[in-house]
């Protein structure tokens, strides 16, 4: 019932402060011999890593990830596995301003309020270098639903960065990586750098995004009913990855407008078992897969540490305007996209262990 | 660890069928001596049973809630407490069709691959009927919350039916329960009535809806971070439900297109310590309550069980048309709300028992 | 985290107190398509029934127990299955004295204090009739563990009352069922029958006892390092019984007297494996099963219940004397015999589906 | 659900093997704002550190504690707390033989058979090394409890050693101290002494113990009915310290021998409220704590690893012998003392924490 951890079988629980000297994640319930090294890790922590490009925050840390145990010989050995990233650049000096002040739209007063204490430095456990465990913990995922289940791929990508959103007809799996955005649609990627350009240098301003994820290759029956959905995990491990306001599968919040003979996708029977009309559920019914895509959105807040002065209090209670500093991204949606891909991969993981404790194998064969 | 329960300190674990001889729910973890009687659950019953109006299915049930344990002398005794509701209306000829067919749109067909085995009696336990079980446990958690933070209150409504969405600027707390959509919008539910009537009649179909649920009243500083937030539980609390496809939180989705300066909740200091420009944040930031009102919206899609014909397959694999004759709703959205609101009502007292036992009262005073 | 709950992925919790409408279990979790009827459960509970003969309390309760949810057509869905069984006896003037006074050695006392109510009637949550719903819980764990494992037996026996302890030597499997002690020492259950006899008549006392729990067939490798391990959630569910104060795995407290050369199995390859010298260890190393006899022993300490004037105070603080007339069991370890088979039962399953969840099938093969 | 954790709100998940880089706890949910330092949490782990005598391994590790995160200013921050322990001396080369061998009543070969792959060295996640964690973590537990009730204290001791058990009537606090066994009772500690020191030196072998563990000033009423009770819960934390084998709980197995009569602890009004004529109940009844001292005891098997040759197997099913030489103890209980503390401490403080979020405040007084 930790707080800070989540998965049930596949259980992460991750640690660390932003400007502590270390941080990572302790991930239980790993199946054996998965074939794991710290360079495998490193792979997918170096997507997320910040100040690769003048469109995120200029922190310098190299996320080098650790294995300090759990893993023997090349492979997971069953027993926990703890990773951990030191803080390397931590110039505290920056956040000064932050002690005695709030960041409106942060999470600075709620743990003020809450516990009477905050590591203010850098945001302390509020600050998003803690996704950084996050995709530590999902590339063990990665390799563990790879040794289950080869053909899954799971793969995300932005397709809104503010008002602007990318034209579906010109989506290209093949796009993701060539630009700064993970954006699978090159004009709107051109027009996103431009539009951050300004927004960073001249409007001194932060701007919100929507993240996409994919996992191509799910077999059907994975997740369960009512509480242990796979679609209420995917749900609250998206929600819980911070600035996220919005969650949807499948159709989303557009569900709502459709009829119920337009929203049913309808089923074919194809050579090897059934096949869907289209994919308005997400991969998801009743919270089970039913071996289509696993399509989930989640909307990415702007980030709150922004150059334009913004009214708030102090924690003696004066009234007071707060310029944050720092070093921050002006779209935190961006490094988003591989915290989005590891909760994915773990809750991937997750479901497909419960279900081989619970099953063992589907049971329901068609045709 | 069960995959049917929700919650951390109030535990809640539903169970049953639709056409079963009862469902109901075991919850576990209230506080004792909290006035309970099978009567204060049953007005919240009452919101969600079937066949009030013609606007929902025709299925005659008295949703009459037994209380069986935990309660003693008209209180609880801080043991669980176990709540039945006795199914009556079974009508399980209806469903006929079902038993080898599977409903696009419906879990009819991911519950047979997983498990090899489905009550397909009226959709069985992924029957919106397992709802009243939560409106039940809903209901001792709204008798909790009273006796620990006697303001909050718990509300919720209907803001869109298909593409019809309310006009903000006619919201009318009272209009609330003066229709049968719980719509706060009057001239709305006036024009959502005829739509459906017609939707329901000549166009033998269903309709999505979105529903918002708010606290007010809800102190500061309950929820925590990372993975135990309270976004994060109310998130998947929401999804949990069946047919619903996203989630928000305060922004939703629409948090993507705001920038950082038009984001942020300015913050002020009023008499009774902070207050807000704004509630941008729903309520809640790092996870953690604000003390302004909670605000979640979700998204219930269209019922797939209507009488127009869909394409689909049997077990046996063989393509065929469907036509779900029963007795559905054509917009499953509307007694969807207390549920809703049940599901908020679960959160905030597993929150605020969580929050006492860890932290005791609020550290951090404000001015 | 439901404090009325055990078991990982199968989750029981029960619920119901002595002199309310029912009690029952709500069982989660457990693999579909197992065959299930109530007859099958009803033949453990008539093991556990009270009033069978002189030896047990008078109570008159048919303990009956119907199947609410979970199974349909004769088959478990993998859905929460609901165990629910009415109390029909419910004399509750014979307590009228326990409204006012505590029994010594019982959780009257404790109940108030924490709760500030209890309900007092019969002992109500505390009452051992709660075991009533494990043993119902236990046999859907006995049938899923035959579709699983066929070769496991599950067997519980006294082997101590009061003082007088059975001759291992004289050890006879077929005696456990021949006798209303399920004692395997036939000349020890003529002693014990007397002894009891004299107590419960003449004495106005009651007694202790030991009972041993062994699980025969369980494949090697289930059970998990730390805290997981086998023989703490072996420990757990016998200590949760009620009166149960103390509980062994293998040689138990006895380990402490042995040498590091006596106690150690000596290991030997048999035609199908590992073969051992001795079993020391009760079947678990390292909290893993060795495929060898789980033996699991706990003591039951005497009813408090007893009509011999006891020293006690009133809620108001006066000091008083209380004498218990009810209908009790001169020796409640009696019918724990059943219980501790229950918890095996839940215990090993639970232990078997996580093994396959974890793991899939065992790894390392030996030879 | 992880199974190297334990606790409910204060939350323990160890992690590391004997001879990796590291090993150490995560543990989440402390209040914050707890006075900890690494002197503080360095106390306890020199208790239990090897090397110290010629009593236990000659193993030297200084078994110094990092505190990673979720302290700052020498304050819990309510945070994750990260405690991380270097291993330094790992002779690794000691321990070659036990990379083909199994050794009897080890966890060698489960490990193998379920994993199919183990850590060898120094037993890997198995070790009596994995202990360190915990009793960080429980230096942790004991500041937090001493800011809610700082009458509590915690002391562990051991009462047998082999076939030698302490006269009580010898008992002394204060000898606890004062030699190399946490024994009480002077006389015994010299008799233990050279009969330990002719075991390990003329005999090749090693032996069991009892260790005793008491929390005195534990409030009453912490706990809670059936599977979260009190007792459960510490009889499932001794249970999972490496070569435990068994429990009690005040009276324990010696309950069995009592009858009702002399098993009742008689209640009396003392000027502070209930007082009790004797504590064969060790301070739980029903699950419940009574206020009097909690009272744990739990038999730690002796030491697999010994000079002595012991028949056993291979990987391949090969029959050999095999003698450990490695550093082992000759009496593992020794080390076990502050750990059994630990555990305690861990237990009580999750408990209380539990108590104040459902209950808040006892509620009922009595007199």
């Amino acid at each position: 019932m930790s707080l800070n951890s989540f998965g049930h079988l596949f259980r992460v629980t991750t640690w660390g402060e932003s400007h502590g000297p270390a941080l990572g994640a302790t991930v239980d319930g790993c199946p054996p011999q998965v074939p794991v090294d710290a360079t495998m890790l490193q792979h997918w922590l170096d997507k997320r890593k910040p100040g690769q490009n003048k469109n995120t925050t200029q922190r310098k840390e190299p996320d080098a990830v650790e294995i300090l145990s759990g893993v023997f010989e090349g492979q997971t050995t069953g027993t926990p596995i703890q990773l951990m990233i030191r803080n390397t650049d931590q110039r505290s000096k920056d956040y000064g301003d932050i002690v005695e002040k709030f960041r409106p739209g942060h999470a600075d007063i709620t743990y003020w309020q809450k516990y009477g204490i905050r590591d203010y430095r850098g945001g302390g456990r509020s600050s998003a270098r803690e996704t950084a465990s996050r995709v530590a913990a999902g590339g063990i995922a990665r390799e563990a639903i790879k040794a289950m289940a080869p053909d899954v791929q799971i793969t995300g990508y932005m397709v809104q960065m503010g008002e602007k959103k990318i034209d579906r007809t010109k989506f290209d799996w093949d796009q993701i990586g060539q630009n700064d955005f993970w954006c699978p649609d090159a004009d709107a990627a051109v027009e996103w750098e431009s539009y951050l350009d300004w927004l960073r240098k001249d409007d001194h301003n932060s701007v919100g995004a929507v993240i996409e994820v994919v996992a191509r290759g799910v077999p059907a029956g994975i997740g369960a009913p009512v509480y242990g959905k796979l679609d209420t995990d995917l749900a609250a491990a998206m929600m819980s990855i911070n600035a996220v306001k919005g969650v949807e599968i499948g159709e989303g919040m557009a569900a709502a407008a459709l009829t119920g003979r337009d929203n049913a996708d309808e089923i074919f029977m194809g050579p090897n078992g059934p096949e869907y009309s289209s994919n308005h559920a997400g991969g998801i019914l009743g919270g089970i897969s039913t071996g289509q895509d696993l399509v989930v959105r989640f909307a990415v807040k702007p980030t709150s540490s922004i150059l334009t002065p913004r009214k708030t209090i102090t924690k003696s209670g004066t009234e007071t305007e707060i310029i944050t500093k720092g070093r921050h991204d002006p779209c935190v949606g961006i490094r988003a996209v591989p915290v989005g891909e590891a909760m994915m991969a773990c809750v991937v993981l997750d479901h497909m262990l419960l279900h081989r404790g619970q099953i063992g194998e589907n049971r329901g064969a068609i045709g």
